[in-house]
């Protein structure tokens, strides 16, 4: 189960360890110019080293188009294939961890689901995994522009991640995500619905531990005479309340407003020390340290966050649109 | 998209107004046997009326199963088709929101979607649905008891219910919910994680604006040296390790511990008052109190929330069983 | 998987001894007026009786509709539930056929698949099934009307039924079908191509063994001088070629032209003599001869070709919606 | 929509003329050994130039495996990534097409589908897309190989094709295909039968214009007295009936006896002279002939036919193993 969506499509590949990354994003409407240095400004702000607190540089992520766009890197509306090569995968630092449970992390989870497991790495749970989910957001959201939507996240921050990577420690983290320019009617009741799908991805990407949108978890302590959002008057369709406590979402199906949601991070696994686990046997072993970590996930994860927006907004603009009563095409 | 699931499938129809709700659930294994007590148990609980805070007593639900069950309600393996009339619909009561949109329900959403709404009732938006994944999960739980697996939720209260109540206002609310004997390796990554499953089913459930598993919220403010689970040593496969931080999944895939999280659910709308707002043509207007309402819509949840988690453990028992290396059926 | 289509979708349940046959229709566009005599004329036309060299005359079928409609029958874009009674089912006739498998049937391979199977009847691979099918086929064509798309199946007699039921056996038939109206533009490469959806539609009417499009079999012993089709000149995008080898659809998607498809179906099986079989200890049994049967299936099968195809031109039609490029809208 | 599949699905990507094809083959299970030598051997029977009455010799086709596998090239469970370089695309050959639709290909089509096309090649709707398939359907049979079971197609001679060829002609021609050792129970009722599926997938190839199984289109010149599979007596599960009119398959569910089907290819599109066709703009033109092409495009498909079918077995088989009733891991 490794496609997100039902007619904007994204299907993806790779262990950490392995050749390379990549993914298959069909569904893409024809027509739409897709420009490259948007795609790896994304890619630059996903990447290791590009803030404080996460882990040391390592080479720049480059992705390959291998289909889908004409020579003037317009969409034909046909699957768009990529790869992202794995330049520093450095298997070689794994051979420590051959048959042991790394703590914290999906060893052996994986384990004991397929009954084997690559220890090479962190194959497909590791957070490597999102560079093709950041390539394929960005594609989408060139689409959503057209349309005037935008989407914009930021990070939160909570404890002192600096000062915790000095320590060989980790900490945790929120991002905050804002959508503007959806039109009302986005969402598909009663299993679709637009928060649903948003919570499906944003709960997917790593480490994340809860989802809010609106009041969030707030809402459980508020009384239904403080929460209501009330319509402007005079009418304006372009913003219809005149609060916002629904978090754009009414019923599962957008109303107008901002779309605000925020994603709730736990810490990396803590690895600078070493680590009590056990073995395949059951036996209990001793994984060295290892040298390099992100202090705070959730920094890096922002572009990670706005890149699973964007697959979930085209996803439901193209499921809406399906709806409009048919006319037969005018020659 | 009024289906959930994948191998297990929910599909529903009904409008709360209409003459009944229902649902087809395809997907069962055969040989299961059904219990009709346990269903009408849990729709029982799941009643108005049935607990302090919500609103007054109606008719009992009454399901109809239409087929998928042997004379001796063992599961054929086929789709097992039932219907709950709508024996309390009163939509004379609804003749004063003709064309006028509900605060804080999804009327307004829906017209902005179809063109056109039914008036008459809170439609497919309306918790009435809720019957439905009640009756379905019901089905499901005896499946998964067979497995010795169980899943129990508790209303957790937060501001006073009944006093609210009293006021005419309303209550948010959380719910709790705990699955036990869950085997290590459910969940399919990437995009099919366990917790991303359950938190696209429980953000479905009317009023949910919130869903955290494990430490949750709470882990974006800790540190990664607090929230590693350790193996327990000796190993032991039943419960492996000694602290349960990450809530029973890793990587998105079941660990073998308890799966725990927590669902919050904002205030239901308050009606008691008068309300303004606008019409379908955007003029404002005003909808006249309505006689009955839940004061905390989360005690009724409980056993909604029980019931999209059978759904969801259930299709991914399915999907896991799925993988097991195929022998050729020995005569 | 009893669930058919992508956005236009029918899921069923029943089986053909059982209370009722029914279904969800799910993703009708909203705003279309659905006239119940329409779905009784093609009831009708399926139900046994209704031609020469079919079963004796049964209580007519009523179908019921439970959700999806305005009290003024305009579909709401929400599903449309509904059931049809088995009044007819004389299980009691089935007490003879306990534990052993009838020929031709599919007693023995459901018993195979599920471990489990109910011989009071022919369960879910009973044409019975069909019932629902036409149901939904009959919503569906009143939105494609609309459109000015025409769906028009016919019988083609091979051998003569008349005859074959007078000597208790039964024969084989064609249905040939034409859809008019369609537009080019609709399917949806590469694995989804308007023929091969069509083909799996059709070849899941009970007891059919063959699908072909345009040219169909004797493309096989054609020349590519004789096969391709050439436009018109000057070009009428209305009828855009000069000859329909293709059938209609060129590259898995509709080419402008009308769709042409025939359906072969095999004779019913004849059970107007013992039958010797086995029960399901591998025994060798003997099956008394049944009162009734179809002498040639293909005749009440009219409908249903119609209606599957119904179903995937509905579904197409949303689907290929869906690429329009997205514009906000203006309120 | 350029996913096939279920549980084990195939997505894919590239035109004919960009830089690679490729695909992502998901959920094969974990623990196969996969053996490069067999996809090679099923590339190279499916490549120009590898019988008579085909197009010229080009390069060897150079799969890449980029995912999914251990170092032992053992399945992880995890999606398997292919890419396969287009070495021969020489788009320069099309810019005589520029605007120009070649006639019995799909040119108008993509181009009344997506408002834009690609002339330099045949994009998505050129044969060049089966090497994906045959790639996958190439690791598919390994698995199923393991179950013992084996497919095993071949081409049936209609008319002479190396007469066509020298005559700048092409011609027709039937892909047989039989399945052994499949056990009783695959396909699932009502809406993916086994051979409805095996229908999608065959009608799905390119030039294919029906699709028979069993007695196939000699079923409706039948009798049921004809055609009815009678129970080998003693009952021998491994081989149950006497003979196999139904062509392996009952109700849509394998019945254990040889699964068994025939596709008609229609002749590749003839360009050996001069074409009247029209362009973009509806003026008629001309496009001057071109180089090569196959003589007949079944001799080819053979191993296309069989490495479809690899993909509905192997899908089936999973979709039947998740029936199996749960037992909790034991330890």
């Amino acid at each position: 189960m490794n496609t997100f969506g039902r007619l904007l499509r994204l299907t993806t590949f790779g262990e950490s360890h392995g050749k390379a990354m990549g993914g298959i994003l069909d569904g893409m409407p024809p027509g739409v110019e897709i420009n490259g240095d948007i795609i790896r400004h994304h890619l630059e702000r996903r990447r290791p080293g590009s803030g404080e607190g996460v882990s040391k540089r390592r080479e720049e992520d480059k992705v390959e188009i291998l289909s889908g766009l004409t020579s003037d890197n317009i969409t034909l509306g046909t699957p768009i294939g990529f790869i992202i090569p794995n330049t520093d995968s450095r298997s070689e630092d794994y051979d420590a961890y051959e048959g042991k449970f790394r703590l914290n992390h999906a060893d052996y989870t994986y384990y004991k689901k397929y009954g084997l497991h690559d220890f090479r790495g962190g194959g497909r749970a590791s957070a490597r995994e999102t560079v093709s989910w950041v390539v394929a957001g960005s594609i989408v959201r060139q689409w959503l522009w057209v349309s005037r939507i935008a989407i914009d996240a930021k990070y939160i921050p909570t404890l002192d991640a600096a000062q915790a990577a000095r320590n060989g420690d980790s900490v945790g983290g929120i991002v905050n995500c804002k959508i503007t320019g959806v039109p009302a009617g986005l969402g598909e009741p009663v299993f679709d619905k637009l928060h649903s799908r948003l919570a499906a991805a944003m709960t997917g990407i790593n480490a994340v531990k809860a989802f809010e949108y609106g009041d969030g978890t707030r809402s459980a302590r508020m009384k239904g005479s403080e929460s209501a959002d009330k319509f402007r008057i005079p009418y304006d369709p372009s913003t219809p309340f005149s609060s916002n406590h629904s978090g754009g979402v009414a019923g599962g199906i957008s109303n107008g407003m901002q779309i605000n949601f925020n994603v709730y991070f736990k810490p990396a696994p803590t690895i600078m020390q070493p680590m009590e686990t056990i073995d395949t046997e059951g036996n209990p072993c001793v994984i060295p340290p290892k040298g390099r970590h992100d202090a705070c996930v959730a920094i890096r994860a922002v572009p990670v966050v706005e890149s699973m927006a964007a697959l979930v907004i085209g996803d439901m603009l193209r499921l809406n649109q399906s709806y409009i009563p048919f006319e037969p095409y005018e020659e």
